[in-house]
């Protein structure tokens, strides 16, 4: 599990355009990690990215292998045959629970950036993390192996942006809200930032909060709100389903706890359309012809390629935490937060924000586990870890952590 | 060719809203013919017209018949074995020239109602009609057989309008302005009255018209104007591609012609959705998953059956044209029109107002043609035939025509 230095063998799953940010960033801090690896269903996709690697100048042997994901002896025999000590699931979200597995038998950290999902249903029981990765809980500690759960942007940072305001502003913390502004333009008619078919499938199940000390129902696009945020200034955020809230709800269940996605008019009418007209179905229809059809497919299948998006996006993302709570008595609130830039992402590693702020954080957790600082032998949600450590590895990452508080808005 | 007391037999190819209203206007006038027959792809939806017919109390004989119409031996086999002397295409806009040659072979006349057109492609030629339909005008005088060509609504009903302007109003014609507007509300999110297919083609590619003495391309929605019309008031109709223009502009070369479709912004918005994004497409596409999928066949899938928006539609049609013109030095103009009423249309025939308005015009053809007044034994648009007898019996038959001229709003 580890080279001749002691240090342990990496493994990356998945080969999309969040996949390639972990990779690039991997070839950045290679001296944290044995060997690398990429695995994928489709080998020639892995080898794209590591010639994309080759293409901004790094000089590193990064082998590949194809990989059926969905196969958990696949990857416990891949985890076994390379050695591999850490292993980085950012392919899709449909492989989690056999990835999982695989390092649970093979006895590799796992890390993974969004929860697991089913291919044919969308699972809607609350809290989502309890219908499949924390069923699991009981197995990673009997292999004593770490498993970290929810460890890209958001979740995963905006998790740890919590946990820092639990650390070092307050006793006690009554509101999470979340807000997700992307400002960046594409210059298309249409585009999703994610795989269209995870991406939508986000916004058409019921949208949960925990308020009250209960979960709370909404729709999708029913409550909004504008905020006034750092360097993208004001937009409206709508309340949307999202991961961390049903991690964060379980570590501060005084709290309520609420996810804000940004969205322009024009993506809420394009969405409503497709939505309302059933194209956003993941249950087939048969045309006239007689040829069965998932409607959701088709419509990825002629949606931008998200990763095509890059060369062209230009603006910021900003992502943050409004966290509200009490110290000393006192009543008070932080807004912690990241800006990041679509094109430096590009400059850097060939892919856009979005990815950017996803795929660095999962490589920072793995520094992390390297370094012997989040090897906890057990599964955890990112706000279950030290936030410190995190935030400020991510700072020399390139994902600096700003805070607005009574003293104004500057770095943590 | 005739049966015993010298009728016609009439046979009805297709078997949609459209075949359903004219096979119910031919019950209803079963004394003008001998026996009646419907043919179609599928025997089942045949035998349903049927059934629907004797719900209505038609009590008379109706043979149905499994055809495939793309196969012009086989419809010249069906025509020559029930002796059918005219025959009705009301089946989908690929059967056209398929039905013409079975008629050609087997001396039936033929009368349809919309353009030929080609599974694959829009063909983009103007005038339309000779791409198809003209190159087989000597064929039809050779074979002594009378051909009518796009005998509904419009086409069809709205050329017999302007005919009458010639007739009735004026010298010269300097203008004919078609509008077509469905004040009519199905009470769904979306839907097309006529198959998506057809529809939505419509739509998507140049918009003609016949101005100044030459064609003029425009693009959908580019061109809009408000209409101020009898019962459904002021609406918003916007210049379309139509087979009309196209006939109409070989017989009135001197004018502009031109078509206008009415739209609310709903329906303008969805189109534009799905248009931008690529669904309407005809082109196939590959899924992720390597499905080749035709998008229009899917949208065409989620959306309702137009048939089906039949119970719940209310309010309705205004469909005219506004014929400017010259007669003894005077300039001069008059608007010719139809109001029809969904729910009328419904309660009489089981369907909605815009299958009723295109398949009643093809059934009082048959009438004009069966009693010898439209029997031209040669291949003619409806403005080459005279129009009064036409919108005579189509008042009878529940299609009245109304004026508007110096004397004011008044039936012809």
């Amino acid at each position: 599990m580890a080279d001749s230095n002691g240090k342990r063998n990496l493994l990356i799953i998945g080969a999309g355009g969040v996949a390639q940010v972990t990779a690039h960033k991997a070839a950045q801090w290679k001296g944290e990690f044995g060997s690398i690896h990429i695995a994928n269903r489709t080998l020639s996709k892995a080898d794209a990215i590591v010639a994309s690697m080759k293409d901004k100048g790094h000089d590193i042997e990064v082998g590949t292998h194809a990989l059926d994901a969905m196969d958990a002896q696949a990857v416990a025999d891949l985890i076994r045959k390379l050695e591999a000590g850490i292993v980085i699931n950012v392919g899709s979200a449909f492989i989690n629970m056999t990835v999982l597995q695989g390092c649970i038998d093979a006895g590799a950290a796992y890390i993974d950036t969004a929860i697991h999902e089913e291919p044919d249903k969308i699972c809607e029981t609350p809290p989502w993390y309890a219908n499949y990765e924390w069923k699991r809980r009981e197995a990673v500690e009997k292999a004593g192996i770490t498993a970290i759960l929810g460890a890209g942007f958001d979740p995963g940072v905006v998790n740890a942006y919590a946990r820092l305001a639990e650390d070092e502003y307050f006793d006690r913390i009554d509101s999470i809200d979340i807000v997700d502004i992307n400002a960046g333009s594409h210059g298309r008619y249409f585009a999703t930032n994610f795989d269209p078919e995870i991406n939508f499938r986000e916004f058409t199940g019921t949208v949960y909060s925990w308020q009250d000390g209960a979960w709370q129902s909404n729709k999708m696009f029913e409550v909004g709100r504008e905020w006034d945020l750092p360097v993208v200034g004001k937009r409206t955020a709508y309340m949307s389903g999202h991961d961390e809230v049903h991690s964060l709800s379980a570590r501060y269940p005084q709290a309520d706890v609420r996810f804000w996605m940004g969205f322009g008019d024009h993506y809420i009418n394009v969405f409503t359309v497709l939505q309302s007209l059933g194209l956003l179905s993941e249950q087939p229809v048969t045309t006239a012809e007689g040829q069965d059809v998932v409607p959701l497919k088709v419509v990825k299948a002629v949606l931008p390629d998200p990763a095509s998006l890059a060369p062209d996006y230009e603006g910021n993302t900003c992502i943050g935490d409004l966290v509200k709570g009490e110290t000393d008595g006192q009543a008070g609130e932080v807004f912690i937060y990241n800006v990041a830039d679509h094109k430096a992402a590009y400059d850097e590693v060939g892919s856009q924000g979005i990815s950017y702020t996803a795929g660095v954080p999962p490589l920072a957790a793995a520094v992390l586990i390297a370094r012997g600082i989040w090897d906890v032998k057990r599964m955890a949600n990112v706000e279950d870890l030290p936030a410190r450590p995190f935030l400020d590895l991510l700072g020399e990452m390139g994902l600096p952590t700003r805070v607005i508080d009574a003293e104004g808005d500057h770095p943590i």
